[in-house]
């Protein structure tokens, strides 16, 4: 079999670093929800970018799926081997090359996560902001075009990624960018690869761009009446292009969650938090505006901080949400949705989202990353209920269809993995086709993350 | 003939929006700058997207180049027909189809101009930041990925293109991006095309991001003792996150030429010009420090404005550079040069170029775009000298090896048309043969735009 002689021919120069014990396989074939589990045949541990090249030399010969596995934090099936193959652990691709404060910017390699990524730069001043709330590793964010709660300031990782360096399927290496801030020179194939979910080539090493530690950060949080007071005055915020590092809107069933989950009182109503980042003066002007605009909407209690431990206080309903929520139904798996559309449709999109929801028989509190107009919704269902997985899978597919009606798009940060793959052609139409088409002209025998993102052969 | 035969079938529907005559292939082959006069052999002015499929259509079945059209401003012979073919001269899509200060998103056909939008927009207090400095059409500008003096602040083309309506070459007609903030939805099929030259496909319409008319703008200017002061101070401004919104460097030989030109008594010494953009108490602050740390680098002499008027005649050596420069030499043709570096790197970047001009024997002022690490050199040639044109070119050639070899790109906005075609496989090696594998996907009979951007079949 392929596979056997691929094996030999891998542990020749990957030493222990190559595995095929079921345990393992199982752990890379897994998901974070609800795609039944599809383990790949080998899984390897790659040291550096020219082991992957010669790795891929092999199985693209051998017509081999190759899958790269970063933390596996990934909420569509990104990771799922549904063809089998050789799994790549990026985990031993850990680390900082290089970072240079003169020009913000960092290399790194794909294993690393943020968080190591951020506990390195802390003592130099700057971090990196893209912040997905897992801990994904840098590789990964890049392959699903990652943002998070600080994209309204700094961006997602189509802002903040200079340059890659990458596999092709034939094992022939390629850096894209440069590390100039900016560039005119030919197809922008660092765009190209990030949110390829690994189907068009292997993201080995990155060039980031970071920021300067702000010198001061303000962390606040106020109560709405209702969902569509606290979604208006967001888009005031956006609107008067306030200054603002991160706004997040958790509605009344998260406050609930809450309050059930860590024995506080907050009011059971919507909230937005919000942080602040710059100078003294700037924060305290925009903190002011922010009170204003949000009393404007009805909020009442707006508390900020700049301390660590009282932002963090603060912020803790955002930071346990997923756990709060989880906690609601014991034993019950999330199905986290998420979509993105224009700020003038956010109220329109959240409580339509809301209403079709509470007319289901599923909990599903909803929050999100307002200040980008992308939300999520937590479908909470019993894993033993076909049942309840296919009326999660339904309002999952109501949301991506309302955001294609509003003019938003069926995913703001999640990736389409197999998850989404059925809606491509409806968001997409004939460029779905054309996404096809630079798959099969960079991946001819299609060994790269197979199943995922574009057309499936007939 | 196939073209005959073409010019019939195109004559059917285009009416008199469609011509043969020697003065306008003429005036549609030319180019700015030093390349050979190359006319089309048809020029058409189709008025929407659904006549552009039509026409390529046809033009892809008879295997005829289509080469688009704007305004003409391209400076690396971008339009030149060297094979032929039609020519999409955009003039008459030039409207914009809606804008949404809701969203802050304008949507706009390929053919308008950024000041014509700008004049739109006006009255309801949002503009479209990128300024290529020539007034060139929002197509052109997504076209070579286009950007300019507001860069440093609001980005380039590539952060403020949201979508795009493309005909790809077949006729094929596919919307990018959607009106969201931000999507991980697929391949990034707008940055994509965002800088492919008109290779990958016609780009009809445009998606565009808004931004809020600043509440105070002020404008400054400031004297240093040499170029390294000047880029030293840039470099400065920029690692601290100042917030500036345009930051622009002339040097002592564009003072010079201004002094010259408008008999004016400007230091002849290297300047940098200013521009912040915010609230008065924000705007106020970011002043305040780049004063301090340009006097730390030797800077004298700073005035600074808010009112349009004074803004103006501050940055009046600026707006006239190009002018003065041209008129050190009456009847000299300009190559205009474009490299982009690491900011940590400026500083050799700039002097290097400087002490390469002076051992020429042409006159060379630089200025850029200096807070993106991105500047130009104007090299003035006698058009009825072959050595001089030799010159500038080994000159131009070296400052992109300059910056390939500091890290950076071979270019910062122009773009590689044909000017740059014999630097590309030094900057991308194998990526751009991955150039040259999407054009032969999208484009497989290469009518798009023949002789540009990618590598040329052997």
């Amino acid at each position: 079999m392929a596979i056997d002689t691929a094996f030999t021919e891998l542990s020749s120069f990957l030493g222990d670093r190559i595995s095929r014990s079921k345990p393992v396989l199982d752990q890379h074939g897994g998901s974070e929800t609800h795609f039944a589990p599809a383990p790949p045949d080998i899984v390897v541990w790659p040291k550096d970018t020219s082991e992957i090249s010669r790795i891929l030399r092999i199985c693209n010969q051998a017509g081999i799926p190759v899958i790269p596995f970063g933390a596996g934090t990934s909420l569509e099936g990104h990771t799922s081997a549904t063809k089998g193959g050789v799994c790549l652990d990026m985990a031993r691709m850990n680390r900082v090359l290089s970072h240079d404060p003169g020009d913000m910017i960092a290399r790194v390699e794909a294993g690393l996560t943020r968080e190591e990524l951020n506990h390195e730069l802390r003592a130099v001043g700057v971090f990196f902001p893209v912040d997905p709330g897992a801990n994904a590793t840098l590789g990964g964010m890049a392959a699903t075009r990652a943002s998070g709660t600080t994209t309204v300031r700094y961006g997602s990782m189509r802002q903040n990624v200079l340059g890659l360096t990458v596999v092709l399927a034939d094992g022939r290496v390629i850096r894209t960018g440069s590390q100039a801030p900016k560039s005119s020179s030919g197809y922008d194939l660092t765009a190209l690869f990030l949110g390829s979910e690994g189907t068009l080539g292997i993201i080995t090493e990155l060039t980031l761009r970071l920021h300067g530690q702000p010198e001061e950060i303000r962390a606040g949080i106020c109560a709405f009446p209702d969902m569509a007071s606290a979604v208006g005055a967001v888009q005031q915020v956006i609107q008067m292009g306030l200054s603002i590092a991160r706004i997040e809107f958790v509605d009344d069933a998260t406050a609930r969650a809450f309050n059930q989950y860590a024995g506080t009182e907050m009011a059971e109503c919507p909230h937005l938090l919000v942080e602040f980042h710059g100078s003294p003066v700037a924060v305290s002007e925009a903190n002011t505006l922010f009170d204003e605009i949000s009393q404007d909407f009805g909020a009442t209690g707006y508390e900020h901080a700049t301390k660590t431990e009282d932002r963090n206080a603060l912020w803790k309903i955002r930071h346990h949400a997923f756990y709060a929520v989880q906690s609601l139904r014991p034993g019950a798996h999330a199905l986290v949705t998420d979509i993105c559309v224009p700020i003038s449709k956010l109220a329109d999109a959240v409580e339509e989202t809301r209403d079709d929801i509470e007319a289901s028989i599923l909990p599903g509190p909803i929050l999100g990353h307002v200040g980008d107009g992308n939300f999520h919704a937590i479908l909470l269902i019993d894993p033993e209920s076909p049942e309840e997985l296919a009326v999660a899978k339904d309002l999952a597919e109501r949301m991506s269809r309302r955001a294609l009606a509003l003019g938003g798009t069926i995913t703001g940060e999640h990736g389409i993995g197999m998850g989404k793959l059925h809606l491509m052609a409806e968001e997409h139409g004939d460029g779905w086709a054309v996404m096809g088409d630079i798959k099969s002209a960079l991946d001819p025998r299609n060994i790269l993350n197979p199943g995922k993102l574009v057309p499936q052969g007939t």
